[in-house]
């Protein structure tokens, strides 16, 4: 049966020049990147070609890139090491309401220790804007963190002018910004936006999972999170995973944010206008949201039912409100959306690999499945 | 030019099935192992019999066996999380003056942050016994640290009799065991022996960079290092790199212990032979370490002159003396070496790929060095 792979938020294929580049690295240039040796060196300059492809695709000095295993990782190494470098200063900290879980539970880690945590919700137009930061920033406030495009919706934060209203009240906070879900399919320039620090992931831009990369500002503090030998400054030290840094860098390689982003808008629109000819879908997702992602429900089909109908066609998508709890998704939760909403929505992901056959068929199962789901209910 | 690689205790190279495994996974089972439809799941699939051929080359439940990025992460994870889950039980922790730098460095922000840390210093025979342990444990003592084959030397500690002492002395105590450098070369049986934690790494064993696994014994209170999605019990969050994992698998299902080990203390013995007849060259390793690994000085060419002049014949190994800022190895140093000693030092490390030809080049090499190099002083 074909596959229409509709759930690239989630993760993506790794690219098929990417995924040789790490064969190549780990059956050939093997060496250990500090090792002295010239096998040692050439593992080294694999890393540092990697580190001035990614620094170029963030318009920032290769200097201030760091790899680390994800943003897992990179989101806890902001929150946590902002947090102790300035403990002294403050124990204040504003993010958002639809934050990454990464971002969420770091802060929420914070709070048992004391700290005071301003999450902010979206207002009734769904929006958070500038001023919600500016408002929410005060002379205590140490971090802010805003992720720059929404995971379960698309929906884009205006990250240049939050960071210019967050230094306006405060320039001593640290602005850090979770770029996974708009890294390859908008211009982030986080040096020239003010941002301290920013992290985008491999696997969401079709690079090999475990390996992402966290931008830091030069000057700007951050205690590390891991302790050991000398990599990477100290800022992450352990053996640097070359052959997933040097393959991370081919799928940056490729990007084409301006023509990908037209591919996907044409997919995008071609499903919107189909789907609004179905009476029983809402569009969650913002006319203004990124076109890569669509979140959508399907009136009276809970999500996990019609994921495993259209999974049972070949197609894959993502029950955005669904985590291995049960729980409804906080992200459509802070958006004010009503239960039954969010209790059937799904989530379409795309990517630049996406094709018009992946849209018809995920709208032939879908009509299919509101057909016969409906009827079995 | 041939290469000849001796230098396997840095990193190896990725064996041919595990890497043709990473690489099916980045191109084929790409999906996200959290995804609720079938593509998340057979990614997850891997990942449960990986964790399976792990666990059982520890002879532990797999239910307790956690991926990581690497042993950086995993000893930092095990320093930190224990030291604050056991809080407000003590202040102290005991490990070794020879320990991989991730735990030493580790334990030494614990001493920056108010903690109590006794480093073990080798005996005057060289040798860090149970008893060292027994005394250094008190009954404020949270934590104890101890490799079971040092990296530079080869040197084996006796685990299994040191957390007997340990836990006869103070039952409450968190044992971990960094088993980096014996993983695939020993049999290591943690739940057996008493141990509370164990890392093992991939990239050490043909298997790739960039991942790593900890076994924490059930019921054992470990907080984690990093906040986020369910992935692995809330242990270790964030995407698990699913190519990595099945990719470390597949090398841990090639090890041959007992075979490789004989294949290994063959080639070691023809070289310790051999070097035995040259004068200036001094035997740093024990005659008990493992075979693996093999310190040697040569004396009145440092450390580095020889190394590159190895190079320069293809032949790869590493001066343990050298780190990135010139200073000194403190293993040596812990071990009563003359600095003359040290700064001349190599360590040769074998793995099962190697083969007689690579003693042979590395012997050809070092004469001739020792000829050259030294008449050129």
């Amino acid at each position: 049966m074909a596959e229409h792979y509709l759930d690239n938020s989630a993760t993506t294929v790794t690219s098929d020049a990417a995924a040789k580049k790490a064969l190549f690295m780990m059956t050939n240039e093997y060496g250990n990147p500090s090792s002295l040796h010239k096998k040692g060196l050439s593992a080294e300059l694999e890393i540092e070609k990697a580190r001035e492809i990614v620094a170029s695709s963030l318009a920032v000095d290769s200097s201030d890139v760091y790899f680390t295993s994800g943003s897992t990782e990179s989101n806890n190494t902001v929150v946590f090491g902002v947090a102790e470098a300035k403990k002294r200063t403050g124990k204040k900290v504003v993010t958002t309401a639809i934050e990454h879980s990464s971002t969420m539970e770091a802060c929420k880690k914070l709070e048992n220790d004391g700290y005071d945590v301003t999450y902010i919700a979206p207002d009734e137009n769904g929006e958070i804007t500038p001023f919600a930061f500016y408002d929410a920033v005060d002379s205590d406030t140490v971090l802010v963190c805003a992720m720059a495009v929404n995971n379960e919706t698309g929906y884009v934060l205006d990250i240049e002018r939050i960071a210019k209203m967050v230094k306006r009240k405060n320039p001593d906070v640290h602005f850090h910004c979770d770029g996974v879900q708009a890294y390859g399919k908008m211009v982030l320039k986080p040096k020239k936006w003010g941002v301290d620090s920013m992290c985008v992931s491999s696997h969401k831009v079709h690079g090999p999972k475990g390996v992402g990369a966290l931008y830091i500002k030069k000057g700007a503090r951050v205690l590390p999170l891991l302790y050991g030998g000398e990599q990477q400054k100290k800022v992450r030290p352990g053996t640097e995973c070359a052959p997933l840094i040097a393959s991370f860098a081919v799928a940056v390689s490729e990007f084409d944010i301006v023509k990908n982003a037209e591919h996907v808008r044409t997919l995008k629109d071609y499903m919107l206008t189909e789907l609004e000819k179905i009476e029983c879908v809402t569009i969650n997702s913002r006319s203004d949201a990124i076109p890569y992602v669509l979140n959508i429900s399907v009136k009276g089909i809970k999500s996990e039912t019609m994921l495993h109908h259209l999974e049972s066609d070949g197609i894959y998508v993502s029950s955005s409100s669904a985590c291995a709890k049960g729980k409804r998704s906080y992200v459509l939760k802070a958006l004010n959306l009503h239960d039954d909403l969010i209790d059937s929505s799904l989530r379409v992901s795309f990517s630049k690999y996406n094709v018009k056959e992946d849209v018809d068929a995920f709208l032939k199962s879908l009509k299919n499945g509101i057909d016969t789901l409906a009827k079995a209910k």
